[in-house]
């Protein structure tokens, strides 16, 4: 996945030229030095990219020209993350390996033990929004996931039924990851630093979540956020043959 | 996993006292401010466990007091970890999170991607042996991995027969998950940023080391490791039953 990658939006439809946005442009032709006659693939984040040829290396307005055009299907097994709010670097890395391994959403979740107050969580958004942007370029992922202002975790389970729920959990009772059944819409609990509260499990239960094991050492939650979704990503492969 | 941990390499044995190393009488008593009486988890790295009393909070020489002591069996899987080096800060990572996921043995490989060289192999190893420490304190991990200086990737593979070998790989043709035959002991290859070379991946494949995918994304080093390592775990709780 070498080469130039730019995202845009906008690239659904019949046109052959598209121009990038500032930001875009920037990044492409200051940052990264591309120019013209060089090949670059544009991605709309929803599966559709065009192989194009940079036709104007403008570093505010860069144009592409399409050459072809390439969609890739939906993931079968769409994942979302809801993970607890946790400090600023370390939420940096979650975002772009949860993005790399393929999550179609992000939710922050505000819980008991999060110590994390955003000052101006909308423009909070916008930054992990560039950065789930860049991580689909670094990575050739062609669906950029969503992301959403964080909300108490009890709002979230209220509005998320309908999908199997999972949370990584260091309870003496899980259920075994050979006995899950998930289907084809998954969202995965990644609890803060200190772990759920015992309220918090009781309530996640109470909800129909499984709580499966990552072993019997304490994770990180950025360990456990890459190791769960490493798992349900492969029960996937499980299923499918 | 709350509370203070020590490590003791020298636990077994019959003595009911243990004193501490300056570093780790300084870690517990200066850095977590531990006092006497406070409960102390002693561990040798080698499945040994003391549940002690702090009973001398000195910051050169603290003392613990046996009360009780557990033994956790080696893990039934056994994986060493081959990784080409990469930069300092994800080197670090992967030290971290590869401990917390309880592999046995580190082995740092030199490939012909790797852009980097050791001034002082030997400070570094013992550095490195620091952080794998650190992070079975965090993560309860009862076994210590080993590290070496690293070794030509070449070197490695000539001596490390016997254990089943798979390689997180970009290349078309891998084995799938399912089809995988693991032993008790795996060795598991993951290569720079640039990807291992054309070379190196004909190598490897004549010396039997299986090329698994990791999905169509192109993951990070340290996303690559703990998305392998979390399936070759899991591998092993499937067989076990």
């Amino acid at each position: 996945m070498s080469g130039f990658r730019s995202y845009c939006p906008d690239l659904a439809g019949t046109k052959e030229r598209v121009a990038l946005t500032t930001f875009e442009s920037h990044h492409l032709v200051t940052t990264n030095r591309a120019r013209n006659g060089d090949v670059v693939v544009a991605f709309n984040g929803l599966g559709l990219e065009w192989d194009t040829l940079l036709e104007k290396d403008d570093r505010k307005e860069a144009i592409l020209v399409r050459k072809q055009t390439r969609s890739h299907p939906r993931p079968s097994r769409q994942v979302i993350l809801a993970i607890a709010l946790v400090k600023g670097k370390t939420f940096d890395l979650i975002l772009r390996q949860a993005t790399e391994l393929g999550v179609i959403g992000i939710q922050p979740i505000e819980t008991k033990r999060t110590q994390i107050h955003l000052k101006n969580p909308e423009a909070k958004v916008e930054k992990w929004k560039a950065q789930l942007v860049e991580a689909c370029k670094q990575s050739g992922n062609p669906w950029l996931p969503t992301i959403r202002e964080p909300v108490p975790l009890s709002d979230f389970l209220n509005d998320s039924s309908g999908n199997s729920s999972i949370v990584a959990s260091l309870e003496d009772t899980t259920t075994p990851w050979n006995e899950l059944r998930l289907s084809e819409s998954v969202t995965l609990f990644v609890g803060p630093e200190g772990d759920f509260s015992n309220t918090e499990y009781d309530y996640l239960r109470k909800k129909g979540v499984q709580a499966v094991s990552l072993g019997s050492n304490v994770l990180r939650t950025e360990t456990a956020v890459t190791t769960a979704l490493s798992r349900v990503f492969l029960m996937e492969l499980k299923n499918a043959g």
